[in-house]
Parts: structure tokens; C-alpha cells; sequence
């Protein structure tokens, strides 16, 4: 007890001078979760190599509340890991220890920093060592209370009662003060724990400042048998240092140096030596699952498949090539055909039900850990995961992103359910690749591609059936593209993906009727382009024709565009431009002049020119 | 009651009807909630227009659950405001009747069909009603039980508790049956009703079939004096027809002719001339509110003001001009300067914490009852509500959205709080409107551009102080821009928006001490872009260059080689291609090679061609 009270201390200290050293940071944000941490860390509970963050035998922690990163590094410092001097560093180009915590300190289970996302992260680890690993390691979450207001929280809380993941451990460090102002709740600990409680959720309030209460909550959370636990517990920002305790208006701000010292004196004596020890984790074997092999679906040129079919025939495969391979959907899972894989590896599918911004947060945290998530809904309800896919640029996430019902061409159902906005979302991760197959042969070779590729990987998928076109031998490399109508007489060249793709080899075949040739590009590789192709056939025809069954912002037209600017290359634009409404597929195609009939016309009109 | 029961039997044969008609449809979906609504519209409690939908005193009623639009149009057949024959036109291209509600149809409050966001939309709506407009009105919002897995859900319900709106009323059809499988909480209403009992709302459960318990709870629900009412009913998917009735597999299908016949026959004697009353609504009068005339902020030349700040006292202004106008934030109004409008208006700033998607659907709301929502966060986390947005273009929001805190000019913070993807999120919707002022001036005459253009608006304010450029009787049209520096000598074009701007002049300035002149264009409409002003200079100087502190896919490089493609006119862009870091704001803009430095670089670069 005693050591703990002097290591919350040395932690109170190294909190204050990193800040202070840094001129900003989250001081009084991280001051309220000392005691919650310290006892986590070095009473024993959690168990962590510090020799070997990536022993899959360790708990894992993650600061969901990122900003308190300042006890996030502290509390390793603590611990021997970081030396003071490096605290020192904290903010500064080049330093291991960024504003909010980054793959760069190799002790971050996964970054942070945009609120309410790290509960989703925490699950998919939970899940891992629950029901794929079959470990007991167990996952730590800490949370502020202005964060709960996110929504993500309240889906992370339904999923993870329904999983039983009593393997996870979530810590609210309810403080009262948010950035601006107090949170709606304020310290009303028994509404949080009841909300928290009514989700399925073994719930335990504390004093968040009384060690033998958290270390009572901490040992009643380990004995939980099938319900996650949540430790709500009663803080005050800025805890420890009076002129920060339950202040307002301390939100972000670093002290000076007077207030440093004024606050150093106040801690008292401190034993700038004094470190923690934490437990190592129980050396657990997994089963090595074996890889199988497998055939590819048997595909016949001609044959009508939707590509969106063609990627559940694809998970199938890749499922047992893969042991990795963990697949997720939000309640699509017969729309989006993810549910073909529960015919083969049903321990590896998990319904994430209609809330994907959770979905994409346990993908990131299942990634983390070493697995290789495939998760698909709605190309047009990726959206509501942006703020999630955007964080997963700066986890290296491994996840693949499904998306099918794009464009206008889903017909019927009307502009609410259509993806048109999706290229150009997905195009903006740093090294993310986005592919966009126009057959069942080519899904299924670039679903394998996107298992074996390293980085955040989108597939777009179309609702429609469309033909078979390629044999089952032709290679996809990622940054390809295929030419499937070429001459020397080609007079302007067409380039489509997906269900364009289609209505340009229709327009090859009507053109054609009239003498005119057309080279015909299927730019199934969005991200990274076949720039190289491009500019060919750019230079050997007139010019190129884009056609995209997306917005012109941020697609297909833009990134041809945009690649081939500067080589005196001629490029126009087909896309959605018009508001989208109910209808059959060929009309709305039509009405929003991305058909045959609109590309033949483009082709005509330019050869006037 | 009879009344009811035989309205309820003809709105079962509507439905069935125009979706059997249709093809396609989701008739299971509008069956479970046929009693819910006929309760509500014909027995009094409903009050509304149907001869004037503006009728700014009518009821609100939102279906969240927009897939059970048969149902909706349905409700307004038995009203008699939609002919049987307009219900076979369901889902047909040019029909008012499509597949997810949309403003074709004249009774659609807001359109819907990405589930979770009714009920924020509801919100705004209530807000007017109770606090701005201060009228009886009642907003009423149909959920479904799978559809509140969705976070924004558990958002909006904190917030409607949070400002006591009791002039809300959610109905949850549950239904226990989703998509592709059972909800996580089947028919349990008692957790259902328990958990939204947790965040403070009124909570009455019936049984959905029973018209007596509905009628019950609608008069219960009148009574309400500070708390929202949520009305959680037991229900049974495809009720009305035994062999839909709780069936798994008819989610989104709808039954052929045969079947229909069937249905038909179970649903006995219909009066297919039974038609239902609304009630009027009580006619109140709001007082008009004045604009008042302001003065604008008398900025300085050369002094340094943060364009966010810019925005806090631009809202000052416009609030008082435009009694209209409203404003959210999410919880950061002290860094993004929202904060500064109450100190003018306080009534009309409503904090919506830390919950973006809610706070968007909320403006939405607002939008569609007549007033002018300002909403602000950072840019990185409008990227949570991009569903919301994307719904928004729907919607004819006429929403503005300030993100501040863009690019990695924020500096030590770090990558989670750098919005880098926001200009292209934003371009993405129909006839949005992006804006990106480099200075305090420009950035309050876009404010004020912005209120008085009907439409989505964005504006990008930066964190940084950054010098005043322009004079006080300076214009900005939307589409326009600002040429700085320009001479008959100019090599290169160097096009910069925000931070970049004062970089671009930064290398002006060095340039110029070599005796190399480049024009200098202040890009600060990015959509609509000042094409015009581009080519002219494109094709004045060698090349453009354009500059930004954003990512290289959808931002102003590939807007403006889009723009310009097919002119003759070289562009080559500078922007954020790196993994961003914590750092020094210079430091970050310097790693990033988007500053001053690589400018004069790339000059230099292109000059040796």
C-alpha cells in the first residue's frame, strides 16, 4: 500500500514534468486516473513483458481517453521502462512519446486520441483471447466520462455483454470537467453505473482516489464469469496538486514553472528511484492453426455472378488459406454474402450487428493482435465509420474493408443505401489500397490479394449480377489494371470499374457496329492507379473517358486526373453529378449518364472536337 | 376503436399493395408497426397540416425506420392525401413514393433509411419547438429494435434528457427480428425499456397490436412535464399475415401475386373508401425575431488573428443578423470560438458534448424546421458524422460546418486531432459548398457568405495565428478567389488556401530577393473553385502549384488538376503524404514539405525544366 502511494507519486511527478517541459498536455486529465493506473499496474493485476510487447500472452491496456498520455508514459517510467529524460520529451518532433499515444512508443496497444474508440479496439482483442486464441490475457480500457457521450461506447457496451467477454475490463475515470465544460452527468457515479449496468455489464463504483477500493474492484472484476466489467470510478481532475483539484479551465493546459514547483512541493518528498514491478503474464500456448489449401470457385466466362456473391465464394477460401482471417458484417451479412463464410469457419465470423463504427474499432483491435479482419456492410454505411477508419491509418491496421451496394445501380432501394461518396473516403488513408473488381474471377483473386497485402485494403462490390470475364488464370497484382479491348485504331479509350466497366464493353460493342474503336480499361485498382497504362492510352487515343458509378469528388475521375496531370494527356469525366432517386438499375445509369448510351455519346461528341 | 381497427386493416392491404405492386419493399418491417401508427395518426394525437406540410405549428413524425416507408405513404393514403393508384408507383423512377423516404414527397419530414439518425433529427426539431420558437408541437420518431444497436441512438438519448425534451416522443418497434438475423435482444422488452429508463427518458411498454395500450400510452406520453417519453412496444414482424407474422427470411421482401392474394384473404372485409382524420394543429404564432444590423470586427492589417478565433466573433455578427441562425459544439467551443456567440445569443447556443454524429443529425433537424445551423469541431472529428452529412445532401440541410484544428500546422497535439481528409469528405456531397479562409477578414465575410447561401457549407479554420491580409471592404463571392501577388514576370503560380497561403507569400518574399516573381492565389472557395482565375494563370506562368495542409486524394490539388484538366495547364501538388507526428507547427509543415521551404523548392525544381 505504501508503495503504491509513493509510486502514484513518482507518477503525479513524472505526469507534471513532462508537461511542463512540453509547455502543453493533458496534466489534470491524466492526475484523475493515478491511483486507478498505479494499482492496475504494479498490485499485481495487470501482466505485462516490458522485455516483449508483442508477447501475445500479455494484457493489454488502451488509453481510450488518449489524451491522458502523459500517466500513459508515466506510468511505464514507472516501471523502468522510459527515463526520465525521455519524459522530457514528450511532444517534441521526433520523440517516441506524441501528444496523444502512437505506434511509436512500442508500449501503445493501439493509438488514440479521438474519443470513444477504444472500447471497439479492446473487444477485438477481447475477442482474440477469448474465443480465438483460447488465452487467458485479459484487456484494460480506460475512458473519461465526457467521452461516454460518445456513441461508439454505448455499441462497444451492447457487443461486448452479448460476447460475454468477461475477459475485458473497462475503467471510467469519471471526473466531472470536460474540455469546456462539466460533463451532462457530472459526478453522478450511480446514473453512469446504471446506464453501464442496463447494457449487461458487472458494474462496480469506487472512490477513484481510495487504493483498497480499487484494489477490491479490481480483484471482484477478475472473478466475473461471463459479463464484461466496467469500474466506474469517482475522480477529480487534477488530483493531487490543490490549485488544479477540481478546477475548472486546467483542461489542456500545462503549468509553468512556478506552478511546477509550487505543485512539486506540494506532493511532498518523492523517491525519484523508486520503481514498480509488473507481473509477467502466464506463459500460454495457442494450437498453431494450420493453413489449408483450397481451390478457387469454379467460374465460367459468361456466367452471371455478382461480384458481391463472388466475395463471400472468396472468404470461403481465403478462411482456410488464412487462420487469421477473423470475418465481421453489420447485419448485412446476406446482402454483403459474408455469411458464406460461417459454411466453413463459423468459429471466425462475429455479427457486429447495426452499429459499424464499433465494428471498424474491434477490426482495428483484432488487427492489432495480430489477426486479419475481413468486415463488410453497405459501401454507403462505411461513412459512419470515417472517424474510425481515419485512426486506422495510425494503428497500421491489417483490416479489410468490404463495401457492395455502390452507386446508383442498387436500383429500388433509393439514394439512402447507395455508396457514392465511398472511393473517395477510402482513397484518403495514408497507404490504403482501394480495389474495385468488375467480376467474380477478379474479386475473388484480389480478396486473396488484400489477405496477403500488408495495410488498410477496400474492396468495393456491386449489388447487380454481372458476367464472368476473365479466366481463372490472369493475375490482379494490386496497381494493375486490365486492357480488354485494344487496337491500333482505337480512337479514344474508355476506362471503367466495377458495374461501368460493364456498360463500357457494351458501348464497345454498339461503337463498334459503327467502325469506331474504343480501348477498353478495367481499373479494378483504384489505389495505387496503373499510371503507366494510363498515360499509354492516353497518349495513343484522343484522350481517356472516365465513367464511375460514384461521385466526381474525391473518384475515379479525379485520381485518373490527378495522375496524368502534366503528360498532355486528355481526360473527361462520367459520374454521379445528378440526385439519386428510386428506380431500376439501367435507368438510374442512364439518368445519371454513366451508361453505354451516355459513353457512346461522349465518345461521338469528342470525336467532333 | 372499430374505426381504428378497420383504418389499421386498410393500411395493411396499402402496404401489402404497393410493395407486392413494387417487387421489392419492406413490408414485414411496416407491418409491425401499423397499430403504433394508426393510434397516433387518427385518434387525435397526431396534429397536422395535411393541406400545408410548412405549417410551421404541424406535429413532426420521423421514421427513423425508413425501410417501413409503404407504411408512411401508407398512413397518408388512409388520410387521403395519397391516391391508391400513387401507391403503386412505390419505388418506380420519377415516383414521389421511393424506396427510403425522400423530400419528393411532401409529407416526408426528413429523409431517412441510414438507421440511428431519427431521433437526433427529431432533437433539433424539439429544440424549436421548446426553446426557439416556443410552441406546443410535437415531434414523434419511429426506431426500429435493430436499428438502436446504432451509437447515435444512445447519443441522441443522452441529449434530448440533458434539455428536457419533453416534447419528444420515440416509439421503438420491436420487432426482435433484423435483417439477417435476431436482434441481440429479441422481444426483452424489459431491458430495452430499462436501459433508455437509465438516461432519463419517460418509458411506457405496450404491446404494439394492442390499440387500447396504445392509446394509453399516447395520453401518457401528453402528460410528460420535463422528460423525453420513449414508448417501447412488443411487436411482431409481417403482423397482420400468419405466414409473415414473426417469420425469419421476409426481411426486404415482398410477397408475389399470389401470396398477396393470400394476405388478402387473411385480412378479411376491407373498406378500401375508409379514410381517416387528422387533427388540425392549434395555430400559434412565434414572435418574429428582428435582425439587428452589426458592425464588423475591425480587424488590423498584419495583426494576428487565428481564423477560428475569426469564426467565434463573425458567429457575434451573424448571430444577431440572422435570427435564424443556431449553434452547436461538441464539446470544444473554446478552441474552435463558438463559445463566443453567447455572448450575444446565448439562447440560441445548445452544447451537444461529446457526440458528432448526434450533433450533425441535430442540425439537420433544425434545418428542416427553417433555422440556420453554425455546428463546429475539430475537422478530424466531423469525420464521425460523415453518414450524417452524407444524409445531409439528402436533406437539403442548409447546415454549416466549421472544422478548425486543420492539417498538421496544429502542431503538438499530434495525428488524432490533425484533420487531413476533411476538404475531401466535405466536396463529396451534392452542391456543397467548401470554403478555406487564409485570414481573419476573409473568413467573417465567408461566415456571413455562408448564412445567406441556402445549402451544406464548410469552412476550414485553422489554429494558428496567422496575419490579417485583406481590407475590411474586400468582397468574397463564393467561387471566387484572391489573386496577392501578380505581375506580367511571373514563372509559377503558387496556390495556397489557409496556413499555406502565408507559407506561399512566406516564399514570395524569399523569391523575390532571387528575382523570381510567382502569382499568388488565395484558394479560399475550394468548391465551387474560381476555374477560370486557374487557367488564366495556369496558363500565364509555367505551372501551377497548389499547396495544402490536408492529404494529397480529394483535397485542392486534385480539385484544381480536375478543374484544369484538359486546358493545356501543368499542376503539381504539395501536400501531407507523410505519417504526421507531434511537433513544432513549422517543424511539421517543413517534414511535411508543405511550407515555405519546399515552395521555393519546388519553384526552383520546376524552373530547371
Amino acid at each position: 500500500m505504501k508503495n503504491l502511494q509513493d509510486l502514484a507519486k513518482l507518477i503525479r511527478y513524472f505526469i507534471l514534468l513532462s508537461t511542463t517541459q512540453a509547455g502543453s498536455g493533458h496534466p489534470t486529465s491524466s492526475l484523475s486516473a493515478v491511483e486507478l493506473m498505479t494499482v492496475l499496474f504494479f498490485d499485481g493485476i495487470f501482466r505485462y513483458d516490458l522485455e516483449n510487447p508483442a508477447n501475445f500472452n500479455n494484457d493489454r491496456l488502451i488509453f481510450s481517453k488518449g489524451h491522458a498520455s502523459p500517466l500513459f508514459y508515466a506510468l511505464f517510467a514507472a516501471a523502468g521502462a522510459v527515463s526520465e529524460e525521455e519524459l522530457k520529451t514528450l511532444r517534441k518532433f521526433g520523440s517516441r512519446l506524441e501528444g496523444h499515444p502512437t505506434l511509436e512508443f512500442p508500449f501503445t496497444q493501439v493509438p488514440s486520441g479521438s474519443l470513444g474508440q477504444g472500447l471497439s479496439n479492446g473487444i477485438g482483442m477481447a475477442i482474440n483471447a477469448k474465443y480465438l486464441e483460447k488465452i487467458p490475457a485479459k484487456t484494460y480500457v480506460l475512458m473519461g466520462d465526457s467521452e461516454i457521450a460518445e456513441g461508439s461506447v454505448w455499441e462497444a457496451l451492447q457487443i461486448a455483454h452479448h460476447y460475454k467477454l468477461n475477459n475485458l475490463i473497462g475503467i471510467i475515470d469519471v471526473n466531472r470537467l470536460g474540455q469546456s465544460t462539466e460533463t451532462m452527468t457530472s459526478h453522478d457515479i450511480k446514473t453512469i453505473a446504471n446506464r453501464v449496468a442496463s447494457f449487461g455489464w458487472e458494474v462496480i463504483t469506487v472512490d477513484g482516489h481510495s487504493i483498497p477500493q480499487i484494489q477490491k474492484a479490481f480483484a471482484q472484476a477478475e472473478k466475473s464469469k461471463d459479463k464484461p466489467v466496467m469500474i466506474v470510478a469517482k475522480t477529480f481532475k487534477g488530483h493531487g496538486v490543490s490549485f488544479l483539484n477540481d478546477k475548472e479551465n486546467w483542461h489542456g493546459k500545462a503549468l509553468n514553472q512556478e506552478q511546477f514547483k509550487d505543485a512539486l512541493k506540494e506532493l511532498g518528498k518523492i523517491d525519484y528511484k523508486l520503481r514498480g514491478k509488473i507481473l509477467m503474464p502466464k506463459a500460454v500456448k495457442t494450437a498453431l492453426k494450420k493453413p489449408k489449401t483450397v481451390k478457387m470457385t469454379p467460374y465460367e466466362k459468361d456466367q452471371k455472378v455478382a461480384t458481391r456473391k463472388a466475395y463471400g465464394d472468396a472468404l470461403t477460401c481465403i478462411a482456410a488459406m488464412h487462420p487469421e482471417v477473423v470475418v465481421l458484417d453489420a447485419e448485412t451479412s446476406n446482402s454483403t454474402f459474408s455469411a458464406k463464410v460461417k459454411e466453413v469457419a463459423p468459429e471466425r465470423y462475429f455479427e457486429m450487428y447495426i452499429a459499424e463504427q464499433n465494428m471498424v474499432g474491434v477490426a482495428i483491435g483484432l488487427s492489432r493482435v495480430g489477426k486479419i479482419p475481413f468486415i463488410s456492410t453497405f459501401a454507403a454505411f462505411f461513412s459512419r465509420a470515417f472517424d474510425q477508419i481515419r485512426m486506422g491509418q495510425y494503428a497500421d491496421a491489417n483490416v479489410k474493408f468490404i463495401g457492395s451496394h455502390a452507386g446508383v445501380s442498387i436500383g429500388e432501394d433509393g439514394a439512402s443505401q447507395m455508396g457514392l461518396e465511398d472511393l473517395a473516403m477510402f482513397r484518403t488513408p495514408l497507404g490504403s489500397v482501394v480495389l474495385y473488381p468488375s467480376d467474380a474471377v477478379s474479386t475473388e483473386m484480389l480478396v486473396m490479394q488484400a489477405a496477403k497485402h500488408h495495410g488498410m485494403v477496400y474492396i468495393r462490390t456491386t449489388r447487380a449480377d454481372t458476367p464472368v470475364l476473365y479466366s481463372k488464370n490472369e493475375m490482379f497484382p494490386i496497381g494493375g489494371s486490365k486492357t480488354l479491348k485494344s487496337s491500333k485504331a482505337d480512337v479514344l479509350t474508355v476506362v471503367g470499374a466495377g458495374i461501368t466497366l460493364h456498360e463500357a464493353l457494351k458501348a464497345y460493342v454498339e461503337l463498334k457496329k459503327e467502325n469506331i474503336l474504343i480501348r477498353v480499361i478495367d481499373l479494378y485498382s483504384i489505389k495505387p492507379l496503373d499510371v503507366k497504362t494510363l498515360i499509354k492510352a492516353g497518349k495513343e487515343t484522343k484522350a481517356i473517358i472516365t465513367v464511375e458509378d460514384h461521385f466526381e469528388e474525391g473518384g475515379i475521375g479525379e485520381a485518373v486526373k490527378a495522375a496524368v496531370a502534366n503528360e498532355s494527356v486528355n481526360v473527361y469525366s462520367l459520374a454521379v453529378t445528378k440526385m439519386p432517386h428510386s428506380g431500376k438499375p439501367q435507368e438510374l445509369l442512364d439518368y445519371e449518364e454513366i451508361s453505354s448510351i451516355a459513353i457512346i455519346k461522349k465518345v461521338k461528341q469528342l470525336l467532333k472536337k
